[in-house]
């Protein structure tokens, strides 16, 4: 199975490598001694790290990848926003509704939140790709409406790749509405199959990989808590 | 940069290849009328998939990997649990308190959500091995405490594979543990550097791999919303 994510070179600061090599080597064989030398050099190396870092900016985050966490992850950072106290808005373009228990979690901060489920459900249940492409395009005119509005800190635009990949939604017009968005808003996009357009112009992108799954391994169905 | 994570084979059922096959193959050339018979073959293979999943079990759950999401998606399984009424406990390895922001949202479920966080800081704060190796064994009776309790569905351990990567905690004591646990209960371990026995011992493992990083490549600072 392939992930369209193109290998992009990360590029390390000489600091981050320092770091990098003493979190590698193993601690094991060290005496206390030795260890405690280990961790203080870590330390001198980790504020550099830091001193090294002060700008702000508000970021161009992609979840992607065929593995889980993608959705949940974004609603990981939704929820540190909101424990900030910033507004925040969501919307998702493949599914027509919130699961219950997504929808009751998300309802505890009626000020701040915004939240709407504008797709239809999965691409395999509406099967008319015309239709699928009038609702991504509704969406994607309630998600900028969010984009230019400042007092939205982060917004969520969830499986927003998925349209972008089956073509329901034009990945330039996307780009040129990211690109104007207020500074300091984050935006999330979530799901497989980013483009790699849109991973160029991310900030910060994971790729959650599939290491081992009981949906396809075990037999197991998806169950309450972890898949909804 | 290396990650511990095994190179693990996904068994597939054909119906899983068959959807694979189908979404990977573009739609972008396809009349209408394909694209409709294509979905429809598609929603016959998902059904097919659904019906062949009926076990239900609580899950070992690992995040692991150099990329970010690994705390996000765990709190974003615990948002869910909570939104079905589960009762929910969070063990934290690492850190010895937790950051505003997630105490802010957390603290909305005093009745369902116990939260802990027991660690001291980074590795690189303490540079004292023993006191490390304390402070984990310590963390981890407390979540043995949960993990025998069937009441808690859903138990997070919170940078857990940290410490076992380090050493602070035995793989053999945590894995016997999670042997013992109640069978619906979900027990979900994050952190880099996950051991290949505990991957071995999981249900369900997923990669959080680092693609592009604004911390790393545009020394851009940790930021609210986002970090923490």
């Amino acid at each position: 199975m392939s992930v369209d994510v193109p290998s992009a070179e990360t590029t390390n600061l000489p600091s981050d490598n320092l770091a990098e090599n003493l979190d590698e080597t193993s601690p094991a064989g060290l005496t206390a001694e030795q260890y405690r030398r280990k961790m203080e050099r870590r330390k001198q190396v980790q504020q550099q790290r830091l001193a090294q870092r002060t700008q702000e900016k508000g970021l161009i985050i992609v979840h992607t990848g065929n593995g889980k966490g993608k959705t949940t992850a974004a609603l990981g950072m939704v929820m540190r926003s909101l424990g900030h106290g910033f507004r925040v808005a969501i919307v998702q373009f493949i599914k027509g509704a919130w699961e219950p228990s997504e929808k009751a979690v998300l309802g505890h901060w009626p000020e701040q939140l915004e939240f709407h489920a504008l797709g239809e459900g999965f691409t395999w249940e509406t099967q008319d790709r015309d239709r699928d492409t009038a609702k991504a395009e509704q969406a994607w005119e309630v998600a900028w409406g969010y984009l230019q509005n400042p007092a939205y800190k982060t917004i969520l635009l969830d499986e927003v790749n998925v349209a972008l990949k089956h073509g329901f939604l034009s990945v330039d017009r996307v780009l040129a509405g990211l690109a104007q968005k207020p500074e300091h808003t984050h935006v999330i996009l979530t799901g497989r199959g980013a483009p790699a357009a849109l991973i160029e112009a991310a900030d910060l992108v994971t790729e959650m990989t599939l290491v081992k799954h009981p949906f396809r391994e075990q037999g197991v169905k998806a169950q309450p808590g972890i898949e909804f």
